[in-house]
């Protein structure tokens, strides 16, 4: 089918429309009529190619809501119709290791996860697009469920927002009485603190952003710190057993790693940039750095069920298709409470003009696992 | 007691004799005549002050063996003529959670553990000296027992550059078949090597000088990986459970991250540099940085047992005192196979003159479990 989207071609010229052909619906995939994708902080980071392994043409997008238009051969869980969601894969080998306990993200086969945009995670030359685009197609296991509770548009972050922040949280064993801290509240912060407090958890929110003080309480924060309040930070030295790092940009780590108690845990996620980091703090305290990659299918799912069941809802600002390049610049000026959500129908009615024509993206193929190029059947 | 040691008063001043009074032994204390006592590369980047906390002036020296010659009152486990040996630590509040846990290098005392040189923790201006001198006063507690089958002179580094690697090893449980690596064969890494292999690890040295390969195969190290060899480092990424890095400086920490194992540990010894860390490696496969710091008196008591009961010893070049100078050289430029041990009869029988006068340093007080300042009560 040809499918209108936005991309672009370098780090510098912002995004535009494209069109391209997504192969038709093949067994065991799901086409999807995409209604609604949510602005990730990364759509942002890989269009600049800020962590250098961007894949060119670049459209992005992997917070992906819409409706099933149909459906490949032996598909039976899904069906014409339903509103169901992609998150940030399509395909992965699925026997290794990582897969079969449901954590794709790691996938060990030769070509890695296949992303929904950007290519597998083992770039080859091949390029998936993702969700900012009017379809898309995707390996049925990949198709998450959308609970009836939850609205399309409010969806949409938690498939990348909600996941990669439900994940460590799980990993961490959070729940009643733990004493810990979210640092940096945007799209993925403010999705970790009501999770976090819904699992039980005390939650403090670290910010570097004073304004943001009564919308982060609103959220259900037991504590706000401001990252200048130095009175604040000496009264908080050591005393969180987690705190989960969602700040997606060079920072002073000592700083938050000050407030880590002994034994403790500073967890990363999205945090790819190259930092400078004081180990003494570190040894003084016996405490650990780790991060974590998004989440697995079933953890996605997971989240999305949370939600549904504890009322969490991302806070969201449905924007129109040509509004993105303003998005972005949002995201980068921090100036967002808290994700952007693009109605996709205002694409569709828009039917651009002069869109790039771009090659045809991959997402693997069914028979090998999706380990192959799709050139290669073509 | 009068006693001469070796010091400076800044870090661009050679060490030099000074002298100072020790006061004489109390209650619960034991006065030892240094023996031996190791060079650390602590002792490097204290004196040169490398970490920016040095308490001036500075008698390092934390990996001491001697002969008891009194006891204070109400020591009963030590006696005069005893062969002995003081870690990092003469004093702790004793009191506090990881103290009675053990973990006395954690002390969360009003001023922490205090350092058997460069003051306490948390310093308030008060200083402690080191066995870089004849003699050394401290609280029983924190006197090991060297055990007969270990000769002196071997014993020293056990003290400080043993129990910082057996403690790591002893807490991410290393047993058998065990995959991990050593990063850095020098002192601390030596060690390393030779007690994970007794605790039944397969063990890789991961080096940058490939003249020390024979040596390194002679500790034990069932593999050398050259850090510039790049096919052996691709054979090898995301390898090992666990990498325990003794390098002491900053350095590229992506490369040995890389090597990691998925949910494996990098976990830092003795590097107080700050460094910059790309988090992408650590995301992607779900890596831990940990670190920590030198080990409790059990643990310490517990590598002596150790070594002795696996034939471990260190490998040492026994120098006298005034070839300090020289021997932090040689430390500096990894010119060493692999610890220096000062013979501290040469400075004993030397009699330095013009030796430098400098005030008394404190061992903490027995009455208020070492947190207050010697000169507070004299």
């Amino acid at each position: 089918m040809t499918v209108t989207g936005y991309g672009t071609a370098d780090p510098q010229t912002p995004l535009a429309p494209v069109q391209f052909e997504r192969p038709d619906v093949r067994a065991g995939e799901v086409a999807i009529e995409v209604t609604h994708c949510g602005v990730c902080h990364s759509d942002v980071h890989q269009c600049h190619d800020d962590w250098g392994n961007t894949v060119w043409p670049c459209v992005p997008g992997h917070e992906v809501v819409g409706r099933v238009t149909s459906v490949g051969d032996g598909v039976t869980a899904f069906a014409e119709g339903d509103i169901v969601g992609v998150g940030c894969m399509v395909n992965s080998c699925q026997t290794c290791e990582p897969c079969k306990a449901g954590e794709e993200q790691y996938c060990t086969g030769p070509r890695g996860a296949t992303l929904t945009y950007n290519g597998p995670t083992k770039p080859d030359g091949t390029n998936t697009y993702g969700g900012y685009s009017t379809d898309i197609v995707c390996r049925e296991e990949f198709v998450l469920r959308i609970p009836d509770a939850i609205d399309p548009a409010e969806a949409a972050p938690i498939l990348c927002a909600g996941v990669t922040t439900y994940a460590p949280l799980r990993q961490h064993k959070v729940g009643k009485d733990t004493r810990m801290a979210v640092a940096g509240v945007g799209g993925l912060g403010h999705m970790a603190i009501q999770i976090a407090k819904a699992m039980g958890a005390h939650v403090t929110a670290l910010t570097t952003s004073p304004g943001k003080t009564d919308d982060i309480k609103a959220l259900g924060a037991d504590e706000v710190i401001v990252m200048s309040d130095i009175p604040a930070l000496g009264k908080a030295q050591a005393s969180f057993e987690l705190i989960l790092s969602t700040i997606p940009y060079a920072h002073d780590v000592e700083a938050y790693l000050n407030l880590v108690a002994h034994d403790g845990v500073l967890h990363f996620v999205g945090n790819f940039i190259p930092t400078t980091v004081a180990f003494m703090p570190m040894l003084f305290q016996r405490r650990t750095m780790t991060g974590s990659l998004i989440g697995g299918v079933e953890q996605t799912q997971e989240v999305l069920d949370f939600c549904a069941e504890h009322g969490i809802r991302p806070e969201i600002k449905t924007i129109a298709m040509d509004e993105i390049n303003e998005a972005f610049r949002r995201v980068i000026d921090e100036d967002i409470r808290f994700r952007h959500v693009i109605d996709m129908d205002t694409l569709r009615k828009a039917e651009p003009s002069g869109a790039t024509k771009l090659d045809a993206p991959v997402r693997g193929l069914p028979e090998d696992g999706g380990n192959a190029p799709e050139a290669a059947k073509s």
